[in-house]
């Protein structure tokens, strides 16, 4: 089926393109992007350059190179094959073409390119692939046909020219051939050492070039800043020829410690002294002898296993269908599965924009997915947390605060890395102070928040015990020195935030916040409690470890009960955003745009158009509703969606994804799904924008990739979760015949299909226990293996 | 003595220029103006119109054309002359000009000007005074020499097209030519309803044109929006004529009894029916009757006697004598000295700006000089307070807090008038969200403080029992809701505020807020204390009216012992300005001053170049000091003096007075010197800025003029005042052989006179008691008529 802008599809589980937009080249390599939580290769063509955005960009390399903007390097590009054909460059975008497509496989992360050029006489195909079994290889085959004979010229190898958002990364890269291991043929080595902190990255190419199943001869050739194998062929009609490439890279941290490197260690340069560079040369030639079929049969057994406990069938919309599948291999690909000591990119792998770092978005967009389909990866998440402890009570105490003040933006160390001058006034060309890094608070509640709901699906009380309490604790403590107690009105304020309304800096009572505290507050003293009655050896570790004290209970329980929480108006129902909101210009976000000087504008705070304007950037008191379903009426949660949803600009594509799960739960059937297509195409249909107060924030969304399930699931299923298990009420798309999702909570796994009226439950055989399910008023316990019916109108 | 531009003086009790420079009208406008509180007529010449800044602003008449801002009206111009000669208008700006001088005196404020012009034949003298007699009364005697024969047509008479900032006052002016009154002939007289408040303007004026002793005959016309008589004269060489004109204003309000008038009062048209206008006839009637000498004699007799009081003798610097007479002269007739319910405006009567308003510049720079010399208008100005102070509850009330909050731009009613948006982004043409209106806190305590000074200098108890206790104790209850307690470091914070600086809004713990907050706690406690012991029926009374308890006087300790006032640092004395000042980039206003994309920004909040830096607008740590002399040791003031002096950019006329004096005491005496030429030059010198941040802020900066005498007085002679009496620690300027300054405190009136290492004191013989004087380790009880040399070194 045709989709938006150029896009296809046809199985529902890839997209392809027949005809090539330059102008949207920034957004479609990143949407074509393949990826393994260790690397991602943006979705561009072999011969590519910096300009064209090409990047690998590698996890856990964060290092910052202008001395402002902490981010991930790219890798030199391993994967650079230019052709040219009878002395004449045949770039992939090059006219006339016939024949071309793009796809991205997304069942199994396979972007291929094909595509023939009549005059030159020669087709081309290329697949490439991130490999899940060795998370540092990327494999390419390309297949060149020629139509008539012709000379084909091959240059392909390492480019080392990367495209880097904030500086130069590399202080020293060094280019050379390397036969030391032996046969396959030589391995050509990009060996780079970072400009911060000396990180030393490596990779290695092997290319094996057959012509009628004989290797080709090749030259080594060093060009500007890269290292080539050039190849000379004469090719007769018809002949072809393939070419297989295995790139493999690796980086200094990829042999530390889980103990977060200290940001201001200083190493001498080259410090591993040949161990980078054995690992890549070894990932390199165990994948070359794998061989592109074996390397791939692996790839894809790890991806059909994954799909297995994620994949979610919709029929009867084809559109839906290829949308969610898209958005979830992007939250799959963005995530560190490998590892319990890196983050998820709010871009994931697909640029440096976001610094490769993790907001918020981690916990509360990202993480549902894998709670429910895949809880080991929601494990190392919030393990990464406790990692980063020490960075957020750094970050604490610099700012004159007790316990953990989590990074707004944070990467290996959890020191906050969230430059204070974020964006730029376009209009003046002068720098913004922007509060993200100390103002919005909301992050530790909602890291306290998203351990709750851990423990709550997983009841993985070993995770408490060994990391979420501290957490949990310390953001306590956080909140207590944050909270300002006003005599006049006896209670707990939380003066000067932001909450997820960014438009809104140095704000007072923000609702979402003042909740989320409170929340944390009840829930630190739930756990102090639990800990004492179930594992008081572990709270007297922690008591000595942290120096707690009974005391502070009480005090997280004084300020949970007098912390103001602004309420639903009594008439109305509305609950005020923050102090002061209603008071502000009540406008609607058409209507200020056309105040805008400069299209590029920041609409935020301090003198952005929004600012004193009751227009926000995103979801923020329906953000609450969502995180705490049962804690409002309905009526109170329509009405607050009513007033807000016309003065909501939707600037964040956290924002789409809030609005549509609400709206299905207050019977805004078409919103609900309107808002569930415009957040699972904030990526594919190019709505974001790549510039905002001249920053660069292209790329993946990966919260709205995240987020797509949660519509799905939380939204049109209406699950919610309880001690006594699942809960179910559907309301769905008007066009889906039926929707079938596998779940997963404390071990046993379900799927549950609502088709029409009927609500069927299969129980995996493999369960050891029964499963709660309640749909409306009907609750079933399903044994393992045993499938049930629930309809509440049959039972009454 | 020639002075700087083109000024000079010949007797120190005038400035005149003798070349006219068209680029400086808009500030010579201000500075040769004339005035007596009541009303302030700009230095302008007789045929200058609207488009020259000619106005007539008349105390008491806020009123809001342009729905965003409140200001004072600008009468229609009743000192309108325009002079044709032999068919030529010759206007006083014609070239070419001889003999060309204009001079304000200001020992009687008197503004005369001449000139003669060859070419046509003519010479040209008048004067103008604004009667201190009859305050509604303005008087010219224009007389005309004719050189050669000419031709002479004469237009004299009101303009109604007035110099308005901000829209259009005026929904109806009525132009009529009056003769009900009988003889003197015809009074010209412009009725005006103004847009807001249909308050009603009305101005009457008299001519007399005497040729040889006889009226010459007139016609009556109507001209744009004025009405006119004509004279047409043929003049033989060597005649002279002379014209006499009486203009009286009188405005609805001057009928209004002390209580102020409600914001949102309904009127109807012409509400007075015919009261105004028989006011102004009268006016100009008597005073014509008075005569031209007659009413000169009254006024120069009640300006004889008010410099008795005030006037302070330098010798040994006839520039600083100017100087110092000039500033004095301008905060006289800056002030409303004929009634206790107006505030003094921050640009006095000299032009709309600042709205004709109070700031705290009235209590802190204007006040003192009256306080020590004139204690009656001090009275008025802090029971004009009180008349403001249910404004002031209703602000606090408004804003969510108990209490009283002043205005930060009082008027009559003393409702915020403020706008919410002061300054414009001159890049973005944007406004800015300035909040000089809600933040700006410390207005309320520097009330409270002066009141506490006023009783101290003055003894006024009736004062204290009547008015001031309820400030004060309103003050203290604001402060008490507006303080937040913050558990974990057990103190009581004051947060976003913005201080004296006004570069930096939204800070926290500002030194200069909370310390005036602390000493306002403490000051209200004593006062409550004392009224229990002295005064307990005024105290029963409070209680009963604005239901005070004794509980409340316990909080106002609680907060007051621990309330956070940043400290001296124990290495450095440095004090924080506020909360993370010292974090901010430490650099200069020159550096910054090159970050200026337009001249014209406004370097402040929220994203003007000064505020992530600490560069600071104007005196902030420093200005504590200078209000609270004994509070900290030399050294800490020294050594704030020198961190802080070169990071102000003296943004504010504010500034320079508070360096200058803190300089005197700390030993600076060269930078104090030329701190006080340039606080005595703000205006004379042209030194600010007409316009900021798109906004006219021009006129008589009359906060600067009041400073002028704090400077030699509190700073030069370092005269301090306790419960004991006066000290004094004399530090003159090198050129300074004497100073000599009358003093008066508790109704008993002084002199000091220090010349040399002498230090005379003269007591009034009409004294009622002792008067204590300190200087150094000595102390002198000095009886009524006595005299005494102190010598601190003679006596050791």
């Amino acid at each position: 089926m045709q989709l938006e802008n150029n896009l296809a599809t046809d199985t529902t589980w890839e997209i392809f393109e027949t005809s090539f937009i330059p102008e949207q080249h920034v957004t479609t390599g990143s949407n074509y992007m393949i990826g393994n939580g260790y690397l991602g290769y943006r979705g561009t063509f072999a011969d590519d350059r910096a300009e064209d955005r090409v990047a690998c960009v590698l996890t856990d390399t964060y290092d910052r190179a202008d001395g402002t903007w902490t981010e991930l390097v790219t890798a030199p590009n391993g994967l650079f094959t230019g052709i040219t054909v009878d002395g004449n460059p045949r770039r992939w975008k090059s006219e006339p073409r016939r024949d071309y497509r793009r796809t991205l496989d997304f069942r199994y992360g396979i972007w291929s390119v094909r595509a023939t050029w009549p005059e030159a006489g020669i087709s081309l195909r290329e697949e490439r692939f991130a490999s899940r079994g060795d998370l540092h290889v990327l494999a390419s085959r390309t297949r060149i046909t020629a139509d008539r004979a012709v000379r084909l010229r091959i240059e392909t190898g390492i480019d080392g020219a990367v495209w880097s958002l904030n500086g130069e990364h590399y202080r020293e890269i060094s280019l050379q051939p390397r036969d030391e291991s032996g046969p396959p043929p030589v391995q050509l080595e990009a060996r780079c050492l970072t400009r911060e902190h000396r990180y030393e990255v490596v990779v290695r190419e092997i290319c094996l070039l057959e012509r009628n199943g004989t290797a080709c001869r090749e030259e080594i050739l060093r060009e500007g800043e890269g290292i080539y194998r050039r190849y000379t062929l004469d090719l007769a009609a018809g002949e072809m020829i393939s070419m297989t490439k295995y790139v493999s890279s690796w980086s200094t941290n990829d042999f530390r410690s889980t103990e977060p490197i200290s940001s201001d260690a200083s190493r001498g340069p080259w410090p591993h002294s040949g161990a980078v560079q054995e690992a890549a040369a070894r990932s390199a030639s165990q994948a070359a002898e794998k061989g592109w079929e074996g390397l791939q049969d692996e790839h894809r057994r790890i991806w059909d296993a994954r799909w297995a406990d994620l994949d979610i069938e919709i029929e009867g919309d084809d559109l839906a269908q290829t949308l969610l599948r898209y958005n979830m291999y992007h939250n799959v690909i963005a995530t560190p599965v490998h590892t319990d000591h890196l983050p998820i990119g709010a871009r994931g792998l697909s640029c440096q924009a976001y610094q490769g770092a993790a907001f918020w978005d981690q916990e509360i967009f990202n993480l549902p997915m894998f709670l429910f389909t895949d809880p080991g990866t929601a494990r190392n998440i919030l393990v990464y947390r406790y990692r980063t402890l020490d960075g957020a009570r750094r970050k604490a105490r610099d700012l004159g605060y007790k316990g953990a003040f989590y990074a707004w933006v944070s990467g290996d160390t959890g020191a906050e890395i969230c430059p204070s001058y974020f964006f730029r006034d376009v209009i003046s060309g002068r720098r913004i102070r922007n509060h993200f890094n100390d103002w919005q608070i909301h992050i530790s509640p909602d890291i306290a928040y998203t351990i709750w709901k851990y423990v709550l699906v997983t009841e993985d009380r070993d995770y408490l015990r060994r990391y979420g309490a501290e957490i949990v604790f310390e953001v306590a403590r956080f909140l207590l020195s944050r909270v300002h107690y006003r005599k006049d009105l006896d209670r707990w304020e939380i003066i000067r935030v932001l909450g997820p309304d960014e438009y809104h800096e140095n704000v007072d009572n923000n609702f979402f916040t003042n909740y989320q505290a409170r929340f944390t507050l009840r829930y630190a003293r739930e756990v102090y409690q639990w800990l004492a009655q179930h594992a008081p050896a572990d709270l007297q570790r922690l008591q000595r470890a942290i120096g707690l004290a009974e005391q502070e209970m009480k005090e997280w329980q004084d300020v949970a009960d007098r912390i103001f929480v602004p309420a639903p108006d009594g008439e109305t129902g509305l609950i005020e955003q923050f102090h002061g909101f209603f008071q502000l210009e009540d406008t609607r976000p058409e209507v200020i745009r056309e105040r805008l000087v400069d299209p590029g504008e920041y609409w935020g705070w301090p003198n952005g158009i929004a600012v004193e304007t009751q227009v926000s950037k995103q979801a923020d008191v329906i953000q609450l509703f969502v995180l705490h379903p049962g804690a409002y009426e309905l009526p109170v949660m329509k009405a607050n969606w009513e007033y807000y949803e016309p003065r909501t600009q939707h600037g964040s594509s956290l924002s789409y994804a809030v609005y549509a799960i609400a709206a299905a739960w207050i019977g805004h059937g078409e919103d609900a799904y309107r808002y569930f297509i415009q957040s699972c195409t904030v990526d594919l249909y190019n709505r974001g924008k790549s510039i905002s107060g001249g920053t660069f924030i292209g790329g993946i969304h990966t919260a709205a990739c995240g987020v797509a399930w949660q519509i799905v699931v939380q939204g049109f299923l209406g699950m919610a979760i309880s001690e006594e298990g699942f809960q179910f009420a559907p309301r769905l798309p008007e066009n889906w015949s039926s929707v079938a999702v596998p779940l997963q909570r404390r071990g046993e796994k379900i799927t549950v299909e609502a088709r029409g009226g009927v609500f069927r439950v299969r129980a995996d055989s493999a369960n050891g226990a029964t499963v709660s399910v309640r749909l409306g008023n009907v609750r079933r316990e399903i044994a393992p293996g045993e499938e049930v019916i629930l309809d509440p109108a049959r039972e009454e």
